[in-house]
């Protein structure tokens, strides 16, 4: 069976999270094989590199070390997880990838989508997304979902002008990519969403 | 006072730590201000991120990973501790830098110098040393010193093969930093070698 690599990407609070299970069920039923994953994160190693990121103790950490620790994760995620699931024949859904990376340490950080993307080219050895789903959500409404649950960590404390140049930086980005970005209304109520995504990822499937 | 950075380099066991010793000592002596730090390692954050790297239950870490992982150990070194004494114009002397990188991931593991260099680059935003001390010595010999102190990590459990390879690394990389690598007979008396490196430090901040 043909593997495919979706991710989805987006600010924190668009509803990935919700999205990712409805497309894994919606798979399953139609007798794919399916993988969730999602970064930071995906592997042991990977969720150890997540907890130095994302500590609230780590305020003094620099913007490079960072993006590097973003890069060193998803190296052994593509390597222990992606690579291997892909070689089996199976659909991965990923919330977050590269993009993640190009538009928080490349855009809102300002160490450059270029200097970024080197990093992450090395990361993945090439590996790119067949599909990646973009949810397009005003920054002011998707942070107030996500805080309102009040478990927001380190990143997503940040000021509401740092979600702001992310959506921008997101919305900016599109171009580099521009064939397997595809952007998702994420504002609408959760099922005309799902119907969306449906479309697209039937599209590509098919 | 003018502030200088001087790393050493070569394989465990060829006396890196002994010398430092010797040199801090001397210097301080001297009346400058002395900053001893390693790699990977020298803040509390690159500790974390060593942890990660010489764990011996991440035997399954892929080569990109670990690469990344020094690199971001790296980043947050320079930032934290290294720019800032440099700026306060002290002498930081620094066992292992962006050279074991490009030997032991680049060539050793087979990443490629090339490619280890930008993801190096990158993490130290440009920043090169002053003087590198790289210490020369029979890999069997060094690994012999290393291994009966009985605290062998992951790295240094590593077969002699490899150990060779880093010694030919070591080796065939002196021109590309030509000027500011100064070879060390490493296998001579301490105090022969210590007198070889005071007169090459002596050199540089006369």
């Amino acid at each position: 069976m043909k593997s495919y690599f979706i991710t989805l990407e987006g600010p924190d609070g668009s509803g990935k999270s919700t999205m990712t299970r409805f497309l894994s069920e919606y798979l399953t039923q139609k007798g794919y094989e399916i993988v969730i994953t999602r970064e930071p994160g995906g592997t042991d190693i990977s969720e150890d590199i997540r907890k130095i990121i994302l500590d609230n103790k780590n305020t003094n950490i620099a913007y490079t070390t960072e993006a590097l620790l973003y890069a060193a994760s998803r190296a052994q995620h593509v390597h222990e997880k992606i690579l291997p699931a892909l070689n089996e024949g199976k659909i991965i859904i990923c919330d977050r990838f590269v993009l993640s990376s190009l538009v928080y340490q490349g855009i809102a950080r300002g160490l450059g989508i270029e200097e970024v993307k080197k990093i992450n080219d090395f990361a993945t050895q090439g590996l790119e997304p067949d599909l990646i789903l973009l949810f397009d959500i005003d920054p002011e409404v998707s942070l107030r979902r996500k805080t309102k649950k009040g478990n927001a960590d380190r990143l997503e404390k940040e000021d509401i002008s740092f979600h702001k140049k992310v959506y921008s930086g997101y919305m900016n980005i599109k171009d580099m990519y521009y064939e397997k970005i595809k952007i998702v209304d994420a504002s609408k109520d959760k099922h005309e969403v799902f119907n969306n995504i449906k479309e697209l990822v039937d599209n590509l499937i098919k």
